[in-house]
């Protein structure tokens, strides 16, 4: 493959979300890169998708310096990292509160940077955010993910803002529902056929976002299987 | 084309996104109907796209009915048709205001019945609606157009809710900006490079939800100018 | 009292909540006009608060035009009139659904056009709605009822916008919950001590935000049981 | 001032608000806690309110939990605290913007967890946030405090749907428009009368949700000067 091609950054690889939107990305001529804490399970996806994969925590900012300088300018960008915390309210742990802001949201904020940076230069770029049904509703017993996807959801729509109209493609994804892990997931038979979202069908939306022209650009899509009450 | 393949009815033909819908539609294999109230313009399109055109207002039950009797029961419906009046509030016809609500929002509800009725015998089907910036914002001096679109909006959420679960993707697309007209828009140039909507490229995001897993189903979706302050 | 008082009129008298504004009213000294389809009901009412009442039905535009044209200029008008019908979404009544429109929306915006009128003349004044938790989602077997109460909303805020500069004091409520009866409830005890919305507590809402300094109005207000899931 | 007076504890003392809180406070027979990183400036406050105050740096669990241990158990709380940087996102410092998330969010969720702890033993409680535009809008050049204002919100969501049934009044305030400074606020002319929130305006809203009966409990209140464009 050559360097001419696009480059895909994904961020927050090994979920499942990410080896698919992995996949979607080699498949569609794109270099790809992945970037996550533990690479050491990523071979196999490196391998099928000729992927570069580097380790990297997202909430620091030296290592999203150092991952971003090791890649060309990318032409994609997917922040799919989060952590989460629940339960009573009383009884979560503030370290683990404030790692979950920090991965959820501002790593996002470190990578966006990052990444606005070097599409500047390029004169364009697509970024997008993976965010979940708790970035736009608050529930009960999970304040912290609450915390961390909303900030993330509030960020994105700053960037979508200003940048925009310079070209950069923001968009945020409203992920309503569990996502259906590739290797025999035993609660999606509980849910039902496609009762829990499968991520291929999750890659297949983002890239068609990707793929908008920019006289009709999504910012906001919601994502949820058809059995799934809201 | 056979009967066999799917049905693609378009409420509100005529304008440009409707036109672009049944090309899209056409060119994805789909037989593809047309309802407007006047449907001499539409010769050319109809020729285009092997369509059939059937006039139709889409806030009389008696046409609506007739309609849905003439063709077969249909794989997806789009519903576009609005009708608005604008201007200082004092200065709005009460009837003008009521053709409003009754062209924008109490037409898709007979058009969604109908549809429903006939989708639910079929095991499937999508039904659209199409939004508008006034679907989420009531702006001074457009009170009619943001009761109409909130309407509309609203029975969107209770049919995706009521009938997601019985495999029809119901969705809704908020069109946040002016769509260019195909010959020549005189805004367009004002507005910048791509500075308005694309009716294409509108379109183009319709078939990729139509297109979606039922796993990963999309409820809303907005679509806006590169440029377009939001 | 006085004719130099201010005057509160009240649309869709007769439920609890509009009983209990009229009260709050009559004690912070204004006058009180009642309008009601019925009004034989209210002559307790009308007794207890020294009130005026009067026969009109709001979705039709002649009865407002005499309504309003009998009263003093209101300094607050309530609009609470609200029609719903509900089920399975193909067996609803379509001219029930119109109904549902009508009195929900359209008579909204014909009380509206007749009290902005009014209070632009004397450069002030107070116009509340009444919404719902079906004016900010759409349930499932309940789409009229959420056509008519967003479109509502969406009118309130075309009207915040256009008024609210102008001194007049838009503002809309969203009734979360079920509200108490007044003469013993049946629901009530089943659903715990304060469970329902006590009439008497959503007026003391609303006459706070009526005596709120224009340097910090408040344009939409939730209010629901301390009990309520949401 | 008794012992047996409710007690209401105000953090991030020292602006417009916070001041205009102590005083409608302890108007209403409450005793008064302000909490602030410096309190030296609130000296003349003090005394006028015959508060306690209490230096105090909301983002540091060690002397949130001091500050709590150092009252009885309040009544009502109050999270002021907000802190921004802003201006093109690339020039923004990501230490700033991790001091923003700190003070803006994670502040709030560490006093919201000591205040909880405390009502939940008192068996009530009122729990409010003051939030921003940015609350509920992500501006452009203008990420990080929409960030923090954002994770508010969801996390206040969240203590509402949980605390809500056991008593616990969570509110959170929108205030959409720049609160005048009491002491001549020079931008106050330029736009124009009432054209910045008054703090005693505010405040008063602020009291009478903290009066609510439980049966009809505000959420989210918007607060906004007439003339401002929203």
């Amino acid at each position: 493959m050559s360097n001419a091609n696009p480059l895909a950054l994904i961020v927050g690889a090994g979920s499942g979300l990410s080896a698919s939107l992995a996949r979607k990305c080699a498949a569609a001529g794109m270099r790809v890169a992945l970037a996550a804490r533990h690479v050491g399970k990523l071979d196999p996806l490196v391998t099928e998708t000729h992927a570069r994969a580097f380790a990297c925590d997202a909430a620091d900012i030296l290592q999203v310096e150092a991952l971003f300088d090791a890649i060309d300018p990318p032409e994609l960008v997917v922040y799919n990292p989060s952590y989460r915390v629940r339960g009573p309210f009383l009884s979560l742990d503030p370290l683990e509160v404030h790692k979950t802001l920090m991965v959820t949201a501002y790593g996002g904020f470190l990578v966006a940077q990052a990444a606005v940076k070097r599409m500047l230069a390029r004169g364009q770029g697509s970024l997008f955010f993976t965010g979940a049904s708790a970035s736009v509703k608050g529930y009960a017993e999970s304040a912290p993910f609450a915390m961390g996807k909303f900030a993330l959801r509030g960020m994105a729509q700053s960037l979508a803002r200003e940048f925009g109209p310079k070209n950069i493609h923001v968009a945020h994804f409203v992920i309503d529902g569990g996502i259906r892990r590739p290797d025999g997931d035993p609660r999606a038979h509980a849910r039902g056929d496609d009762g829990m979202l499968d991520p291929d069908a999750i890659a297949e939306t983002y890239m068609a976002v990707y793929r908008q022209h920019r006289s009709a650009w999504s910012f906001e899509v919601d994502l949820r299987p058809w059995l799934e009450k809201f």
